[in-house]
């Protein structure tokens, strides 16, 4: 059952246009600059599994997103680099999510016989260009043949401090609700790589590289969790939908003032130009990959100090009313936000 | 990018005919009986990622497989739970091979839009079958829409003694080789499955059986780490791919006698009547999900004591000749064994 492996190892290579550079050729490509902080890989790429030295005391954490072509990503607009590096970030901003720290990655790789030797190439420097960033070691994975398209898993694993873990449900009826960076910018990438002739809009090059290479907030994660974060979420389906997530998993309300959230400049053009309202964006959009956090007061004033490489900007508080979110519009009126993300987006 | 995603969580769910049982449907299915260890998890699915808590002073393992429909397998001839149960003891058999205990898995499904709902529900319970016998939980993942076919990946994080790893490349001359249980009855199940009239031979049921359900050898690997293998592979490209993969690995030669592999009777039986070699089976086969491994001779003989659950058999010894694998006829002449795996069988 295996007829497009030629190595059974941490990595299998396929067989296909790699054949130009040959199997180990690729094996190596895999592996330079694979591991990023030795200390912790006593066996990286290369055996049956990858054998780790976690850090003691520390909780593990693990998280998993698969990307399908012509379902997560169109490769008309994304390049090999830009989606190697993305699909990295997306897994990176769970961890930060629960105020840990991201370690290892583990790449599954399902490739057309016909995807060009570059191509890897690319993915591969993608995602070794955030690795490097955050200190992440890519330790294994498997790369087999794919009858239909690209398909790409990443597993992450991370640590995390017991008292700075940070879950969904620990939000308190009073916390101040707040968010890193602004949000939107990346669902109105996406509608602007739509368009053939973005690249000539001076407000597109932000937006789309929101959307194409998110930067996660793996700095910003721990340090909430350190500093006294009650819950959060990182926005992947749309504040409206995260805001629900913690509202439900920690049985209270949450109130968010339209005005509050944070929103570039540029998206506000976009939005004029395509004719949509940038709220919409922001709420709905998803794939922001910032964090969305609940906060006591008093722990938030004394965040001012600390550097957290993104702004923060409160937007709401913690309100008894379990289950519910609302969106103070305004002119004062509120309105129940509803929890839908991108899929129903248009 | 998230079109076919309605809840972010450690599950995400998919819209298609699913919607028979709705979301919180799926969800429940898939937490039912996820966990089997809960002391070893401190958050499962449904949070942006889970949270394990690790044994003290053991090392992580970690392993990740994919598998994609028309390349890995063919509905026409496996079932969901038969799937299922594979897709996790291939994983297993990983964790096995380097001498360590599997603890925790993560899956990823993207499944077609028409897939119904009873083909999910039995490709986790035989996941969750083979889960509850070794004690593995199920923790997270990700469950998306494929425009083409079922993909699955599962990685499996394991944890290991320092002093029990056995990694490829500790084999020493003079050590002997050995094998757990039967080879060649995967791929001549496989051969089978092939023939619209398999269910007619007696002897086909353990050879099919080897092929859709393979037993991983998760009490044999942790034993033998600790009785002292120097060198283990499990067996999935064949014996003679994984000989080599030892071989190069520890800079050693193995010389193996071919009257010695252990060959089921069935096996034999299902050769005579395909007109195949029954060694050839063994040797290039593949997706025996054994373990091939070296060890000191006088450590060999004291592991008769042991129950490995497992039939072992010598079959070999370890040379100075770095990097060659020699196959011993019965007549006593000496051939080198090429690496080839399963992708050259046929």
């Amino acid at each position: 059952m295996q007829p497009e492996k030629v190595v059974k190892s941490g990595f299998v290579v396929v067989l296909m246009d790699l054949k130009e550079i040959g199997e180990f050729g690729l094996i190596d490509l895999i592996q330079t600059d694979a591991i990023q902080d030795p200390g912790t890989v006593v066996v990286g790429i290369g055996d049956d599994a990858a054998v780790l030295l976690p850090t003691p005391r520390q909780l593990q954490l693990v998280t998993a997103d698969m990307l399908v072509e012509g379902i997560h990503f169109d490769l008309g607009y994304t390049t090999a680099w830009q989606l190697g590096y993305k699909a990295i970030a997306v897994n990176l901003s769970d961890i930060a999510a629960m105020g840990g720290v991201p370690r290892h990655a583990v790449i599954s790789l399902a490739l057309p016989r016909q995807t060009p030797v570059e191509f890897v190439v690319n993915l591969y420097q993608g995602m070794k260009e955030i690795c490097r960033e955050f200190r992440v070691n890519i330790v294994g994975g498997d790369t087999v043949a794919s009858p239909h398209g690209l398909i790409i898993n990443v597993a992450v694993m991370g640590e995390v401090e017991p008292a700075q873990l940070v879950r969904r449900s620990g939000a308190r009826v009073g916390d101040i609700v707040a968010v890193t960076g602004v949000l939107g910018s990346s669902a109105a990438g996406l509608d602007l790589l739509g368009l053939d002739n973005w690249a000539e809009y001076d407000f597109a090059w932000p937006l789309v590289t929101a959307h194409l290479t998110p930067r996660p907030q793996v700095k910003a994660g721990p340090l909430l969790g350190l500093h006294g974060a009650t819950s959060m979420d990182d926005i992947s389906d749309g504040l409206a939908s995260e805001a629900h997530e913690i509202a439900k998993a920690s049985k209270v309300g949450l109130r968010i003032d339209a005005a509050r959230v944070p929103l570039a400049p540029e998206l506000k053009q976009a939005a004029a130009m395509l004719g949509k309202d940038p709220l919409d964006y922001a709420l709905y959009g998803g794939e922001d990959y910032q964090l969305v956090f609940t906060i006591g007061r008093e722990k938030f004033q004394a965040l001012s100090v600390i550097d957290f490489g993104v702004p923060l900007t409160v937007i709401g508080e913690v309100t008894e009313a379990a289950g519910s979110v609302k969106l103070v519009m305004d002119d004062g009126t509120e309105q129940e936000l509803a929890p839908r993300g991108y899929n129903h987006f248009r």
